[in-house]
């Protein structure tokens, strides 16, 4: 229940799809590594709040007790940790496993892939964070998905703004989630969610509320470290100032026009510790091929300062920035696009199918094609002994081979191979 | 316990020899699917013998009780039964789990990655069984492993060698395994276990010797087809046959010189109903870089006509064929290689670092760095302000980046940017 076998088309769009985010990854510098999908149970305890209950637990079989990962974060600030690593830039692409409620239409499953690219070590504050921003814009821009956005943010800005509206800190994390759902519902609905479920005062309710509906550019950042209170607060200051160091990066990178400093995101994860953000596509209205899959975040991730350190027996810090891209969510966009257009994915890349147009030649055949590969040719024949031309020509067609090499008796005695264009039926004696 | 972190020198490597196994597996026209990590416990049942105490279950937390996949063959022949797939060609490489006692000097591991290319389908004989053996051939070859032989029998045969002397049916499968030792012990030790442990009387056992003791090539094929017990006996005289045949395509594949039909070969699958072979590399006797590396089977496999018909509720069959390249220790050998050679495997493929001479520069470096990935050159900066010219140079000869494109307040003014060449410190305007 909520996995699924992935047939040769679907490999092979998703290795399509992969090749671009790899692409980009390489583009930037990124080397990868490769963890196991075993982790200790220990190693995975604390990490993710509420979700834990969604983890893979291995039977207690004798030995260590074990789970399958949750996500690559986790195991990737364990890998540093253990590795006393404090530099790396590195991508990581594999499946991550989670006991949800699995729904497969709108592409939820229980054995996943991610996606993610983090850069570690201690560098000059909002450069590794901008270039984080700048892969996301890359590999959204390559894969022509249409319209985007990116939502920013920074933890640091969104705690100023809680205490300046005097909630006190316990309540933090459980604000995050409420006003996290602003994208998705009016402020009034979340105003009344602050209100009646989480017990706040309408008045601070109220206070927060003229935050948090707040988005911009430069300009609002300019805005807001100028506010008489927020401008007051330590943490809400340092975030502001390098949120406005990371907007000059990104536009001197030329991508600023795409994001949006957005005081309503939060993100779920208790792990981030600075700059937030999270990549939407914009439904596009008239645009009804996109109807049928749900649009939403592409892409999302930020800072975490704190979690390596959580996997140091001295509790040493590596600062770490890094994103996912949300892989399995594309691909069903690319999917549902290939589908509409019609277009057949090829699953294999053979050049050329060797063919005899008589019975009894076999062994020709054998001789022809075991040559063109130890030419490096992909090349494919059937496993017959003596199979009909038509059926040879057809097996072509089904597969998308572009040429058959047909080799009969009046070929072997004139020492040729007849080169046939499947699609034209154009054929040259070679 | 047994599964381990792949760091980015180690994957990069792996890498660098999967390119070279793919590469092989689409000149061949193969597809590649994609199947849980997680299976069905009930699947795995009953299919791999005493080593299903090796299998990792997962814990009851409700819902379907899973486990962890043995191999890749079981679960691709469930993908063909439950999706009535009658025909495919695919290769699938992915990673396996066993409970084994994990010895890592030697190469093994609790999680490990597989390697398959199967057939599957109904065929004429031996074609697609030939195109196995060819594909080992080829990524032996290809990979410079030094000299190998492909050791080839049929279960067939083996079968039959038994019943013609005598030897009970229920004994079959303990002898396989008894049999399948002469590679590692003289005779002498493998009749003593046939009849100290397996309770054989000594004349079963020296005739069963005048057998699995014989190796050749088309010779002994011809000669054992007018043994006058062995031609009597149906399923041997089919397995010969078909093995003459097999040798005839062998030979026109160019390939037979690499073979040798050894009666002792045995594997230890159940699931082997025909051809089974494997590939074993010679060891070099003045080479000592392989001394300390554990030489022997890099690949093998077999026919497996039985497996998906136990999947599918009406029993139907689809004959398969395919072969495991033992990568993870071909991986070993090209590791140990890359150590003696001194060789630096690069982790990243960065062309350009991004570099200034003087301070305050950051500006243009961020603009640079930002054109050249958006033309699509793979390109990095040090995460610093000012950072030395000199820790950027270094930067480079650590990481085997050969060019760096150096942008200075004279470059600026002038509109170029200084391109040197890391090695030879040759520098160009551009």
């Amino acid at each position: 229940q909520g996995t699924r076998d992935h047939p040769p088309a679907h490999v092979a769009l998703r290795d399509r799809l992969l090749a671009a985010v790899v692409a980009c990854f390489k583009r930037h510098g990124a080397a990868t590594i490769d963890t196991p999908v075993l982790e200790l149970r220990e190693t995975l305890t604390g990490k993710y709040g509420e979700a834990a209950k969604l983890i893979y637990e291995l039977q207690d079989q004798g030995g260590e007790l074990l789970a399958l990962r949750y996500d690559l974060t986790v195991p990737f600030a364990r890998y540093l940790a253990m590795n006393k690593i404090t530099n790396i830039k590195r991508y990581h692409i594999a499946k991550v496993y989670r006991r949800d409620n699995p729904a497969m239409t709108r592409g939820r499953y229980r054995e996943f892939y991610q996606c993610d690219f983090d850069i570690a070590g201690q560098f000059d504050p909002m450069i590794p964070d901008a270039e984080c921003l700048k892969v996301v814009h890359e590999i959204l821009s390559d894969l022509q998905l249409g319209d985007f956005l990116i939502k920013v943010n920074d933890r640091r800005i969104l705690n100023g703004v809680f205490a300046v509206c005097n909630i006190p800190d316990s309540k933090f994390i459980t604000m995050c989630s409420t006003v996290d759902k602003l994208d998705k519902m009016p402020w009034e609905k979340v105003r009344s969610e602050m209100v009646g479920e989480k017990g706040l005062s309408p008045e601070a309710a109220d206070r927060i509320g003229e935050y948090v509906q707040l988005h911009g550019g430069l300009d609002l950042i300019e805005r807001l470290l100028q506010d008489p209170k927020l401008s007051q607060n330590k943490l809400a200051k340092e975030g502001l100032e390098d949120m406005k160091l990371l907007f000059e990066y990104l536009t001197l990178f030329g991508i600023a026009g795409k994001m949006s400093f957005d005081l309503s995101l939060a993100r779920g994860l208790d792990y981030y510790t600075g700059v937030i953000f999270e990549a939407v596509l914009l439904q596009q209205e008239n645009d009804h091929v996109e109807e049928s899959v749900s649009v939403g975040s592409v892409a999302g991730g930020g800072r975490y300062d704190g979690l390596v350190g959580m996997f140091d027996p001295k509790g040493r810090k590596v600062p770490c920035v890094g994103v996912s891209i949300g892989i399995e969510r594309i691909f069903s966009i690319l999917e549902q696009r290939v589908k509409v257009s019609g277009e057949r994915v090829r699953t294999t890349e053979t050049q050329v199918l060797v063919a005899t147009p008589q019975k009894h030649l076999l062994a020709a055949r054998l001789k022809l094609i075991s040559e063109l590969w130890d030419a490096g040719i992909k090349a494919e024949m059937l496993y017959k002994k003596d199979p009909k031309l038509l059926k040879q020509l057809q097996y072509c067609e089904d597969t998308g081979i572009p040429l058959a090499a047909i080799v009969g008796e009046q070929e072997l005695t004139d020492g040729v191979v007849k080169l046939r264009d499947v699609a034209t039926r154009k054929e040259v004696r070679i």
